[in-house]
Formats: structure tokens, C-alpha cells, sequence
């Protein structure tokens, strides 16, 4: 932080978007349809792509979605204290910036796997253990707390819980995430432990033309009603500093692994699912309309009276009630093998990653999931297992004048 | 079988030819080159494009590998027998029929997934159990048994052994394997128990131009000395029906799961690693030569009279010693989660899944796997933890004049 009071990041951003090239502007929150512009016209094979890791954002979250994920939930190891952590961050940009341009990791030992980007970003999070850890608890955003409990629907096993550290690791190319994911953890295998990790995967690249929204796994187009690279984007996602100006340039993350109760969904037929979602399973269309887009009209009544889209109905449970309601979702399906001890005669493991990012979680997010909680149709096919809240601190500044900076300099450096 | 002794496969395959479009020419043999050509060259998005289903042989051996697999080991649930059998086989065949042409299961309650078949191939394998069950025992070809025991290098978990039935799913799109997935195992769901789900990747479609040889998580071209499309292959990989006619066109797999000890593999610096494969890392060219596909020499010495490449190095034990001995792979990587009861404090749950398609396994096979059992460098550094084989049935047959063939009909009728 400036010693005149005005957050530093916020004056370094600035310089940075002044003084930087296409590649600053490029993750300069201009949103991802110029980050989807400026990368997918690049001639040759897919692999070579680059995202920018520099910017006053982290990448992989304004970043059109990758398609294939690994969410890396990880705790501080014993006597964690601000030196070690930041070691960890110095260790993880330097290995992010190599890595997500295609290069080696510092001591990588399988370089040719390094070779083929694919457009891979590198994520990170710090869950309230960190702040803990770095004697920074008042730095620590008030909405950075476990989401409350929701006994209706909550079944969440302590395995997919909170951690100190999050990293999500996201690529078009399984090979690229799996490579990435190694050298990132085993560089700093003596100072943390990995606690979990979750994969997960969209369409691949090039399977459907660009612009579809991405069906899950029960068939339903999945975020329609996301919010767009405008304006609302920016003002919605990232932190302007204000509460906790090392935040300034950073975000929330809301990470719920929900399970999907495929088997008893099966049983519902096409009527019965789309009266639960409110929406046509065909083309995404709400009820009271013909394309995916139009806004569904929770108030049209059928010729008995009847509301077309059912008041418990997804579509009217998750809808924002007010502008300020709107998050951003970034999900990727899961499917990990139907036997083993957590799923006994269970035919699929199947489910949702749901990765929300907000500038406020107390504002944005806790009201619609709190509807959803009390109410939703689509409820008893989809059971939240794990929950976790991270603060995402701002993007890694480029340059000579930025010489030494690094993920988290803001909050554990002064 | 035909009732005058000459299989009636071998007939039925040659009308196919004979009388098929290019549909059945495609499929029927003339290798994967003719197969990558004829589908790759398809406009539009990659998820629209298919591998034919029917022909002589079952696609997803010959077919260009897919960028994801599934293997599934399924055993059949007490008390089946043929008819039992023949209905799983009667499902399976229709149900594959529809999904690689991107057609909804016949029962799918999630249609619209199955939409982009993104090259989806589904193929079938009988494991021991299935002859018994259905009364064939004396059908059963004398190769199908387990591996013998390598107690130098196998540990074998049970959780990844034989079962009776193997279903391999390849797309290159993930979503389609999993829907794939789901609707071929539900549909017979009562009479089948999944024993396991083995998930595999190589490079996303797009990732590298086509041509590379794939590299596995230990950073090694993956496959350089693997059978062509030529001659070769269908010669060493179809059988001919000579000992059992209802095989005409079949082939065996050996699926073996090795576990990749990455944490040590990792301690070996670059000229132990490549003395330990007998090829140079960056490009995979043996040690005697500058190119990948440059034939070893395996008796080049150095001015020290020392043996360029290492007699124990996995390229001279690993190498046929004559042109019998050889077989196709088709291996696919995996990386699980690195935590977990069967992995406690590793790091990582990586390795490859080894799937070998040969016409004979005891000549073709098994010389070159006692050999690397007996001894090769590589053997630190890889463990095989499953282990399964597999009688692959012919194909099936299209066409108004083949009405009713399905997968596993020479065996399992007259």
C-alpha cells in the first residue's frame, strides 16, 4: 500500500495499462472477448496458444474457459509463516509465467511436456488459513468465511472442504493441466499438502463451434443467464480496493462440488424436467419463450391460470432479483469413476464443478444460494458435497519497473 | 459357422467388401491412414465427425487414436447365461450404432449429449467369464488366460484385474465419453456390476499437428516403434479364424495399468533417464541415431568399447528380436488424484494404460514382456498395478443382408 493512503495497486495498475503493450490491454479486464480475439486467431496447431499471465487480473478467470480444469486444494504445512508463504508465490509466478508461455518450469524435469501451452492460466487462491498464517487476519475480506450451513440440501464431506490454498490449473489440453499441475505442487511438496484435487472438463476445443453455452452432464444447457464481458463484468468481479486495497484488482471464489443424482434424474421424464428447470431442455429456451436468450417471464400465466414457469422452478429460484445479484460462473463437469467407497452401488460419480466468482459473496452470491437452499425445484437431483471460499488476489504486474513483483505481493508484503 | 466348415465370418466379411461402400472399405482393414483420411478431411466442427461403427473388424483398434478413453471392466451379475449374454450384446450393438453417428441411445434420457460424437468409437471384449457363462468354454481361444505372474515387477491390485467383459470408449471429446459411458452402462445395469472405470488421455485433438508420437507423464515418446498401417498390421493384429472361426477378424488385448513412480523418476537426472530408455529425451531418437524413427543399433560401441545404448535400456529389451513379436499399442495416460487410500503421501497417481492388440498374445506378447520382466532399466520406475485380457469379437456386419447381426453373434450363436 502507498504511504499516501492510495492503494499502490492501484497506481501500478494504471501504469500498467498506460505504459504496456497489447498483452497488458489484452488481461486489462477489457473482458474475454478481446482475450478470445487477440489468442484464438493465432495460426498453427491449437497447443502453441498463449493466455497472458501479466495484467492487473489473474488470468483464468475473464479467460474463455478452457477445456479442461484441475481445482488443487491445498493446506500450509506446520510453522507456515509469512516468509514461507511468500516464498511459495515467488516459486508459483515463476513457474506460472514459464509455464503459461510454454516454457519449462524453473526445474522442470519433463520439459518437453512444457512445450504446448494450449492456453493454459494458473489461478490462485488464499483461503482463511493464509491470512492466519502471514499475521494479516485484518486484511482478511469479511465475506472470507465458510458460506452458512444448508441442512436442507448440504451433505458436504470434510474431503472437498476448505483449504489454506487454492490453485486452479486450467488448459485445452489434458497433458498441459496434468504437467502443470505436477510442477506446481512438487516444487512446494515440503511446505504444503495437497488435500484434494478435482478435474474437470467442457466440450474440447473444437468440438463445437465457439458460442454455445455448455450442457452438464444432465443434458441442461448450463449458464445461460452468466454474466457477458461488458461493463457489469468489471464492476461486479473485481475488488476496486476499497475495503482492503491489496484486494484491489482481485475477486472472490465460491467453489461447491455439486453432485448430480443421475440415476433418480433419470427416472424424470422430459415434462417433468422442464417444468423443474423452467426451461426447454432442447435448446435452453425458458418456457415462456423461444430462444435461449429471452428473458423468462416468471409472471406469464397459462389459459387456467397456471405460471408457465413453475415459482419453484430453477430458472425462477436462481434468477437475480436486482442487478447487483449477478456472479460469474466458470463450471466445469465432473466424472470420476461410479465404484469406490464414497459411491457404493452408484452407477455415476457424475457432477458439477461450480466455480462462482463475485466481488462480494455477502452481497452477490449468499441471496440467490440462500432461494436456492430454501427453494428449488431442481433441488432433489443435486447435492452439494464440498464447499470452499477463496479471495483471489490480483494479477502479477510486467516489466523492469514491476521487477520482483509476484502473486500476493500486495497482502504480504509492507 | 457355416455348415460346410469354412467360417462363415470370413464369407459374410468378404461380401461386406465386396458389396459396401466406402463406408465398409474404410472400416474394413485397409488401416488407419484410409480411416484418418476419410473423416478427418470432414468441414465443420470436429464433434460432427464420425468413425464408422460396422465393418470386418471393431473400430477404436485401427482407428487414429481418440484424445480420450474409457475403459470399463464390467462382470456379469450371478446367474447369466447366453441369452443373458446375447441381450447385453443385442443393447450394446444398437446403442453403439447410435451414439457413434450421434444419434441418442435408444433409451437415452439425455439426447441432446449425443449429439457430437467427436469420432466416439465403443468396443467390446470377453474376459474368461464369458465363456463359461455362456456354455463356449471349448470356443475360448488358448491365449485367454491371465499373464503369468511377474513377481519381479507386478503388483497387482485386484481392484484393476479381470473381469468378464470389457467395454473401451474413445472420443475426443470428453463429454462424449462420459454420456457414452453412462448410457451403455445403465441400460444393462441389472445384469452387469462395473468392476471399474479406467480414464485415459493423450494430447487434445488440435493440441499438436497430426503425426507426433505421443509422450507419456514421464516426458518419453510414447510408441515410436508401434505397428503401421501396412501389411503388418492386419496380419499381426486380425485373426484369421484358423483355430476359432468365430474369431475371424477379432483380435486379443492385454490391458495392463502401470503406475509411473514420477517422485523418483524425477530424481534421475537427464543422461540416466536417457541411458535408462536408450533414447535421446528431446526428440526420442535412439542413442545410435538423430531421428525418432532411425533404427536402433543395438551392437554400436563408443571408443571405449562401451555399448552406446545399454544392453538392460528399455528400447534393446524391449525390441522384437524378430518380426513376430510384434504387436500394436494404443496406450492412453492417466492421472488421478494424487491422494487417497491407495496412494498415501505420493504425490502424484499417474501412469499409462497399456492396451496391447495383438492376433496371439502368447507369441506376439508375451516373449517381449517376460523379457522386460526379466530385466529393463525402466522397471525402477514403473509398476504394473492391473492386469486383464480380453478376446476382442469380430465386427458387425451392415446391411439389409445383415440384419441382426450384433456384437459376439459368431460366438454366442448356433
Amino acid at each position: 500500500m502507498g504511504t499516501d493512503g492510495v492503494p499502490a495497486r492501484t497506481g501500478f495498475s494504471r501504469r500498467t495499462i498506460l505504459g504496456g503493450g497489447a498483452v497488458a490491454l489484452g488481461a486489462a479486464g477489457l473482458g474475454w472477448g478481446t482475450a478470445t480475439a487477440t489468442n484464438h486467431g493465432t495460426d498453427g496447431p491449437a497447443g502453441s496458444q498463449t493466455e497472458p499471465f501479466h495484467g492487473i487480473h489473474q488470468a483464468g478467470i475473464a479467460t474463455a474457459p478452457q477445456a479442461y480444469a484441475a481445482f488443487v486444494g491445498l493446506d500450509l504445512a506446520e510453522g507456515a509463516d509469512r516468509e514461507r508463504v511468500t516464498g511459495i508465490m515467488k516459486v508459483w509466478t515463476e513457474d506460472a509465467v514459464r509455464l503459461t508461455r510454454g516454457s519449462p518450469a524453473l526445474t522442470d524435469t519433463e520439459p518437453e511436456l512444457a512445450r504446448l501451452p494450449a492456453r493454459l492460466t494458473v489461478t490462485v487462491g488464499f483461503g482463511p488459513g493464509v491470512f492466519d498464517a502471514v499475521g494479516r487476519r485484518d486484511r482478511a475480506p469479511e465475506w472470507l468465511r465458510p458460506l452458512p450451513a444448508y441442512p436442507t440440501i448440504d451433505r458436504l464431506d470434510p474431503a472437498w472442504g476448505q483449504t489454506d490454498l487454492l490453485v486452479q490449473i486450467c488448459s485445452d489440453d489434458p497433458v498441459t493441466v496434468a504437467h502443470a499441475l505436477r510442477e506446481l505442487v512438487k516444487n512446494v511438496r515440503t511446505l504444503v499438502h495437497v488435500r484434494w484435487v478435482q478435474r474437470g472438463f467442457r466440450r474440447a476445443r473444437g468440438t463445437e463451434n465457439p458460442g454455445h453455452t455448455m450442457r452438464n452432464l444432465m443434458g441442461q444447457v448450463d449458464g445461460t443467464e452468466n454474466l457477458r464481458p461488458d461493463g457489469d463484468f468489471d464492476r461486479l468481479v473485481w475488488d476496486d480496493g476499497a475495503a482492503h486495497p491489496w484486494l484491489a484488482g482481485g475477486t472472490s471464489l465460491v467453489l461447491r462440488r455439486i453432485r448430480m443424482e443421475l440415476d433418480t434424474w433419470d427416472e424424470l421424464d422430459r415434462p417433468g424436467r422442464e417444468l423443474t428447470m423452467g426451461r426447454n431442455l432442447a435448446n435452453g429456451a425458458p418456457l415462456t419463450g423461444t430462444d435461449e436468450f429471452d428473458t423468462p417471464d416468471l409472471t406469464a400465466r397459462d389459459q387456467f391460470g397456471i405460471p408457465v414457469i413453475p415459482p419453484g422452478s430453477h430458472v425462477a429460484r436462481s434468477r437475480f432479483t436486482h442487478e447487483g445479484e449477478r456472479f460469474f460462473r466458470r463450471a466445469y463437469n465432473y466424472d470420476d469413476a461410479p465404484t469406490g467407497p464414497s459411491t457404493p452401488g452408484e452407477l455415476s460419480n457424475s457432477g458439477l464443478i461450480f466455480a462462482a466468482f463475485q466481488r462480494d459473496i455477502d452481497s452477490q452470491y449468499l441471496p440467490v444460494q440462500q432461494r436456492l437452499a430454501d427453494h428449488d425445484a431442481l433441488n432433489e437431483w443435486t447435492t452439494p458435497i464440498g464447499s470452499a471460499v477463496y479471495a483471489i488476489p490480483p494479477g502479477v504486474a510486467e516489466g523492469d519497473y514491476a521487477a520482483g513483483d509476484y502473486l500476493g505481493r500486495t497482502l504480504l508484503e509492507n
